[in-house]
């Protein structure tokens, strides 16, 4: 079966799907984007991303491409016409195309819009995830504005190649300070000695990842002890535990941080709890 | 008559002119490019833009699309095909395309190859520049690799945008010691109260203008006095003259700074007279 992507109000052939050479997507990186987990042909916490893109999209001051209700329809029809039961839906809004020109636009030109939509192995996803993961760290090179989720990716694209090229599956960016602020494109949590949960509070430095919220959430409801706070390079390697959280990795325990093992080099308890925990939330919360 | 753009191997009608939605151009801002004056259908300073376009795919491990003697080809008959006299050329390498995923695609992938030339009105570009112009200045907020010519021009488009707001051409990014890195778009220069040319040096924070390279050497061949030293913005607004310099704006005097008049307010005679210089340059270096 051949893929279908949405492109700008048409749905065209996904090997064939294209935009302007003058999308300012393509020429400044002046768009934004969000990739949401399809489960069971469900859109999971489509709400949190929903709302995200609403407020990426507004720091940009880039208008709305069409009201959120015929978005939704856009999304639901991508995933139907790809039949994908398990897998992702990415959406990427852009400022138009329009004659290079770092200025905005002309009010007159239209956003682009551009849904895709494809499956996923998710048993192949869940064994490599609870086998547990290494990260690597770097120094924070990237913009101030990270807190917008643009396709402005080009340094986590070059720290998760450095991830790989390391044998590692992640980057975590690590601030002037020495705290972690979030990896490539996950954000970071740690187990402490202690017990205590522990991820940076998303005022700063970090993307508010949408599943990091639901991760926070789950850890309250299970009444776990957690605190939204930074931690250093040095705390995540003394930690008794590490993982990640993203809407594709869910929460993936990691084992090793720039080579050195974490707790006893086999995915923790707390970070397998979550995961699990995640499943279930997933399944009732199903759209 | 229409415009005609080369896309990967093909010279297209502009108005069609696509790549695909997975061009991790549209999807990473992971590609770089190019902007080069064309004078009397010549290009201007084509050596310095594509030694720079060759060190930008490295440092991004890019592979180069093509054998620069079939760039500079293409360059020419895309200029030919546009009928240019005066105007710019644009070139955009990216990685390519394919799947979407923060990881370099496979080595089978090639990058991908986007060049467009348009004419500009010579009289009314050179009206405006020697009128002056004004600039604000913001917080530098760009990542740490801003020696590289990506497309990830996010930051500097919301700059120039709020520039524009402002009623003013350019916005000049402050290093958090409160120097000034450089514009938007744009290298930026002073003439200090002593007569002294000043800009910042290219080893950091800043991209390593053509236009400023050639400026540094007319300055030298004029016996002008001339220093590679970062300013401070308070210094810039005590300054005699300013300017900036970039491949379509030349040598651009400035007026006003953050709504400071600069000198007696109108474009100094320093600025003037390298614009006069590189107009001849241009003149007898064309290829």
């Amino acid at each position: 079966m051949s893929r279908i992507a949405y492109v700008n109000g048409r749905y065209v052939s996904h090997a064939l799907a294209s935009v302007h050479i003058e999308d300012r997507g393509y020429q400044f990186a002046d768009g934004v984007y969000e990739v949401c987990e399809v489960r069971d042909g469900h859109l999971v916490d489509e709400v949190g991303h929903l709302a995200r893109l609403r407020r990426s999209l507004k720091e940009l001051s880039i208008r709305e491409p069409m009201p959120e209700a015929s978005l939704k329809l856009v999304l639901r029809e991508t995933i139907r016409r790809n039949r994908v039961r398990d897998g992702i839906v990415y959406v990427q809004v852009t400022r138009g195309v329009s004659r290079r020109d770092h200025y905005f636009p002309p009010a007159s030109v239209k956003p682009a819009l551009v849904v895709t939509a494809r499956s996923m192995d998710r048993a192949k996803t869940e064994a490599g995830a609870v086998a547990g993961v290494k990260v690597i760290t770097l120094p924070e090179n990237r913009w101030a504005r990270v807190d917008i989720k643009t396709v402005g990716l080009l340094p986590n694209v070059l720290a998760k190649q450095q991830a790989k090229d390391a044998g590692a599956k992640e980057a975590w960016f690590v601030d002037p300070a020495g705290f972690v602020t979030e990896g490539g494109s996950t954000n970071a949590w740690i187990v402490t000695k202690d017990g205590i949960i522990r991820t940076r509070p998303a005022e700063s430095g970090i993307l508010r990842g949408i599943t990091r919220t639901t991760a926070l959430r789950m850890a309250r409801d299970l009444q776990m002890r957690f605190e939204e706070e930074p931690f250093t390079v040095e705390e995540a390697k003394a930690a008794r535990e590490a993982f990640f959280t993203a809407a594709t990795a869910i929460v993936t325990p990691i084992v090793a941080i720039d080579g050195q093992t974490i707790g006893d080099g086999k995915p923790g308890p707390v970070a397998l709890e979550l995961r699990r925990r995640f499943h279930e939330f997933a399944e009732i919360s199903k759209d």
